[in-house]
């Protein structure tokens, strides 16, 4: 299977495309869309448009997986985002790719085991994982790859992988039989 | 000139086309889109896509006129009519039409004199204006219609006709000259 992720945003949208097959991922594409000079905000709507259904007709995903951060600071940045988001899974659906959105805590303990972890850390853990040879030089673009890995976890093991916290307490939760009295 | 209005919702998306040559306005088309039972968030955005791209295949508009609220009730409503908003948008810029967006005041303003006006008012001044046969029995397609309306009054006299309120204040000081000492 074919995942394209998709870290989208106003000035910067990430991309990355694994094949997932059986327990082995490998990346196919990363990148960014950089429009943070592009003035028109309808144009970078197109932009973002483009490239996506490009990424589509291209490397032909199978699913998209969308970091979807479903907080901003004010309801402007909200409705962009909103926007941004919208035109990818637009673009998506157009290509008849089915959609699945992940919040970023998710894709973190996914990737790295860990809800908090920093850009840096999910970078680095990709890089590894995925043995990459060129290091993206903006975290939009593995951000946007962690989402794909993310979704292979989910696809793998939908049930129990990430339901909750990496926390003791959930686990016990999750998994009473485990606890030895 | 063809001027598509929509007003986008995850509910129901209005929409209304109209043909404005100098100062004569004619309804091509008007109605709505009812996605309120369907479940699938990702269908209903297909479906605002496939409906706003079709509406510019049959009518071929020059320029999309969209109703853009900026405020909603919570962060949560704001994304989602952000996402609706960036579908229609995308499907308008996939088919080259520009894109144009108007606050529900400023329609109200430039339909009915009033930026208060409520959606009765709205919808029966647009009835007088555009000699509709059927009257639509949603809001929705009569506020897209609005929408459309206004960027042809816009077009028309883009620099003082929807700039600010219907206040006497706000006329004196457009119209300086007019104030008789």
């Amino acid at each position: 299977m074919v995942i394209l992720g998709i870290d989208p945003g106003t000035n910067v949208m990430g991309y990355g495309v694994i094949n997932s097959a059986d327990n082995k991922i490998k990346c196919l594409a990363v990148g960014v869309l950089d429009i943070h000079n592009v003035e028109d905000k309808y144009l970078k709507l197109k932009m973002i448009f483009d490239r996506v259904s490009g990424l589509c007709k291209s490397f032909k995903p199978d699913e998209l997986a969308i970091e979807a951060q479903f907080y901003e600071k004010n309801a402007q940045s909200m409705l962009k985002l909103g926007r941004a988001q919208g035109v990818a899974i637009a673009a998506a659906v157009n290509n008849n790719v089915k959609v699945f959105e992940y919040e970023p805590r998710k894709i973190k303990l996914a990737v790295t085991g860990y809800g908090n972890a920093s850009k840096d850390q999910v970078a680095r853990m990709l890089i590894g994982m995925l043995n990459l040879q060129e290091v993206p030089d903006k975290f939009d673009a593995t951000d946007a790859l962690a989402a794909a890995v993310c979704h292979h976890y989910q696809c793998k093991n939908p049930l129990t992988k990430l339901k909750s916290g990496n926390s003791w307490a959930a686990f016990i939760a999750e998994n009473p039989s485990r606890v030895i009295k």
